[in-house]
């Protein structure tokens, strides 16, 4: 069994990456970190764990992480950037899921993420890790830049149309849905039961850390810069990304959108075109590492609409990380990934 | 106390009615009927009404319900366009809250709802009833179209733009979230805990019956057709419309947006225009018959995002059509309607 | 209007005062305070109160509460303790919906509670604002010490069977779930939605801090000291607790308890004694100052199951002390508190 | 490939076996069967299968059906009973989901499930599926009786203190909280979202099918007729069922209670008895096939409080039933069930 390393395990995307590394056939999670969890057993934490996992977090150490075929960093912004150098000189191959290493306009990046950006030369180094684009260079990536969810929902659904130059790159709009765990494991009221079931709200309307990404990928499959409205909303749900992409078709006539768009990810083991006028839910993709995608031309007018969903904690994140660390490793791509949406 | 009755009480505002009269300190129910829950107490069917209300369902009759000085009709379309003539004849004011006289277009109508419209003379005598567009109207008004829940809060936030030419009225994109009780209290699979919660997905995304109604609104108030596209979205909740409504501006220099806004609902009890860049939660409304609306110009582009919710249940169908009434019948306006949104 | 003021008005308590006295007849509230959120306007914090509190949170001034007739306690225990007995003093009565008076034995207190109670002489004098057992005292109390969620529910479901005499006092088994609510508006980690939602759970199970207050309502109802086993259970959901009280008849032959029942609580205006065999929902009574109780006596044995549901936040706190309030006041007991359960 | 069938594969339970045997590494589901929905590709009614499953619905057909080695009823009650006789003598092993072969006194069966049964001797041969109790039966067993959800996590429950007489087996209460899913995929207003979600109450509370069922094997498990309260709650969650079982103790000194249940549950695969004190949460086991049990003692008094949970669809239906598969197949116990709960 290969061995891997998690830094920062104790959020949802850390426990994700437990869940789906306790089956995968050939690797094994070898370290785990935590600094504010150390000692303590990963399965007293995540009593889902029990059975599957023994480990416990531990302080993190550069050393005993160096003894990992490849390092997965669940941690927030600024921490991969401060420890992946570190391991990737010493041949560790590096999948970081948080944002340090996903924009390359680094002044960009500071802006919206509010702090110098320190390695330069590590975020040219950085692949973006999303395999229906850049699975080529993820084969042999040293470090990886795994996508954000929002921005793995919404480029999934426009690139088949701006690669082709199909429609107004000008005029693009993302209406996002997501359910809480993408805020993450911290105890913000706003994440509370009490405040965020029963209710529905967009956040971030004037301006996400997320768009610049978006519109960063966006803009490479255009081939120039794209305009994107970008909307995020909190819905009342665990898991679950459901982007809403509105476009404006220059040729409405054209009846090739569905092949278009089947032909573009035929071989795609994680993305499923669904049926035109198709509604595709995050249900569907619970627990799974899959995107599911429709199309729809309301009214045969010239606005095309484009349905896609993820988990964001799976194709948003860990299971990503995981499909992304098969690539890396020359195993099957679909390796520990062969997970079926949990339904009802 | 002003007698008034129901017609079809025993879906979600049908009793959403009773909740709200039961506190009403000018009129009272004094018929409610229902052809399948004929001499069933409501209290039985809907305990939350134990000691607030005697009643029992009735099987509707016409002579009894024309002793009401209004009668509310919470029936699927088609049934409102039998009755509401010969009561409209006796001098009876009829509320409509179903959708049968909502489109003034009856070729329209028949299209999207699958039926002859027989009562055109009906139609046309009909007010829609959105008191901030139409309360002259509706005032002396014999009958009432109460408008749906997605145009409710669509349309309030589109008018002031539209009515103001400030956007381009072709290019208008309203991506629209509802709670799961907009689908009624029908046993349909795709209204169980177990196929709408934790999940979220579009429909109808390629035609839904309340575009033909929206478009209607907005073209008044545009004062030429407008071209929308429309998707609306079932989320995990019970009760909440969240409108997400985008446009094009002609000129994004303009900072009068928000004073704009303001000034429009100025004297409007139940629209709430909150500060520029403010995210309106449903949970702010749940209960309550209130509008709250912000707005956003992300990035200072040229694109405006309106943010509209309601709790459609209240702004959205049976708050509405109560203070439809109080216009009516000349009662203050908030009377029965000072709700404060439960929250948590 | 008589002045009323609340100290400590962030929490979920403090909201559902300012939600339930928005529309009281007969007071109006002059005074909320929180240490943290001073200078800022309760309707910011609380976007459901706008348009209904132009207040904003002020630094708890004994002086300024001074001049209220009423003044709540929304606080961690603890804090009523210190500055009650001055407010006490000057003419004030005190409504304290926090722990600090609701046990007479103060060690046992102290060990629950894990303080020192510095204030005997006030919790000698402290009503256990329980109207239906202690209307007589709430009249002319000066401190009410407002009962927990979970005792309202389990006392009122136990209370006419011990009084009677009729079931083994030393048997008593109160099975209870709560929704999420009751944790408070806390920001920890158990209480986010991805951590309580679509799970279930029991918590406190060898020791809870209601128990002894549950103890101590019982004792008094049999006249002896009871056995009491309480489990609780968090639930997901936001409002809402359902007891589920098993006790074994003395004599499984008695037919009258429904009866029981029945007069026991005839002239309670807030406790609905529904038809044996049903199955009070909690929802029947969400945002409603009520307690629906059914029995059940299951295949005719010995053992009596009472079904109890209540509104944590209103009939197990904001809404039980504001009746509280009324009958202290001499206002009509149901003031303001004529709610219909939101419902769907 | 082991061929396996599927009779009434549209419900829950049948979903779940789809997803369960989709990743097995020893069989392969041949025929799934439904009148209603024959033809339909159960990925277009699934789309969690989409890409795992190519199978439609066939009408069932004994023929067909009899070329499986196992074939799975997940129908309502009186279909297997009509239907398996014929497979059985084939020599095709049955395994039933539903209810018709779980209790032996077919008198008592009649009563609770309201028609005649008509197979005693297919009765009589049936082998109660609860591997921790029967599995030397299960190994060679031609028709398997499936337990309820209820049953399996009451049972795995009580059955260490019956086995050991440590308890008064005539007061025996198991108040028990479910998720929806347990009424099935039926479209019932009860379980719509807007019905169930944001509530908690009983049902059943007078008298359960799973009543008798329970008894059944508790009075084994005792060596005589035990007395058992039984109080189902529905709750507001798609899957979960958590046990909460109160006895009395005969010695309440006896310090063996923790280690008692974990040395009877030592081999079990899917019984993880967790420390003493513990709260098991339902999302633990969210998809999983294990049943999670903990024990209190309140206050160290003579009560003893089981906690038990598990997935209903899960260990409490297809995954218990795959389990019972594996054994009689002779294959490894936990092939194609070592699945952690998703959590969040």
């Amino acid at each position: 069994m290969i061995k891997v390393g998690i830094v920062g395990g104790t959020g949802y995307t850390g426990v994700e990456l437990l869940r789906l590394l306790a089956n995968h056939p050939n690797v094994e999670v070898a370290v785990i970190t935590s600094r504010s969890e150390e000692g303590i057993a990963v399965a007293d934490m995540y009593p889902n764990l029990r059975g599957h996992h023994d480990l416990c977090f531990t302080f993190p150490d550069v050393d005993q992480l160096a003894e990992c075929a490849v390092v997965f960093f669940a941690t927030p912004h600024g921490v991969a950037m401060k420890m992946a150098p570190d391991l990737v000189k010493r041949g560790v191959r590096v999948i970081d899921l948080g944002a340090d290493f996903r924009i390359k306009d680094l002044d960009l990046w500071s802006r919206w993420y509010g702090m110098e950006h320190t390695e330069p030369e590590m975020a040219e180094l950085a692949v973006y890790g999303l395999p229906e684009v850049n699975r080529d260079a993820i084969r042999s990536a040293e470090l990886i830049a795994c996508p954000g969810c929002y921005p793995t929902a919404t480029q999934l659904a426009y690139i088949p149309l701006l690669e082709q130059g199909l429609v107004d790159h000008r005029r693009l709009i993302a209406d996002c849905k997501s359910g809480v765990s993408g805020a993450g494991r911290g105890a913000k009221v706003g994440s509370l039961l009490c405040e965020a079931s029963e209710s529905l709200s967009a956040y971030g309307a004037s301006g996400h850390r997320h768009l610049p990404e978006i519109k960063q990928g966006l803009t490479e499959a255009a081939g120039r810069p794209v305009g994107l409205t970008f909307v995020p909303h909190l819905t009342p749900m665990i898991r679950g990304i459901h982007a809403t992409c509105y476009s404006v078709l220059k040729d409405p006539i054209d009846q090739g959108l569905q092949q278009l768009f089947e032909r573009r990810y035929a071989d795609e083991p994680f993305v499923d075109v669904m049926p035109m006028g198709s509604h595709p839910q995050t249900r569907s993709v619970k627990g799974a590492n899959m995107c599911r995608i429709s199309l729809h031309q309301p009214q045969g007018e010239d606005v095309v609409v484009v349905l896609s969903v993820i988990d964001n904690l799976v194709k948003g994140a860990a299971g990503q990380a995981v499909q992304n660390m098969n690539i890396m490793l020359g195993l099957e791509e679909t390796a520990g990934l062969n997970l079926v949406g949990l339904m009802p």
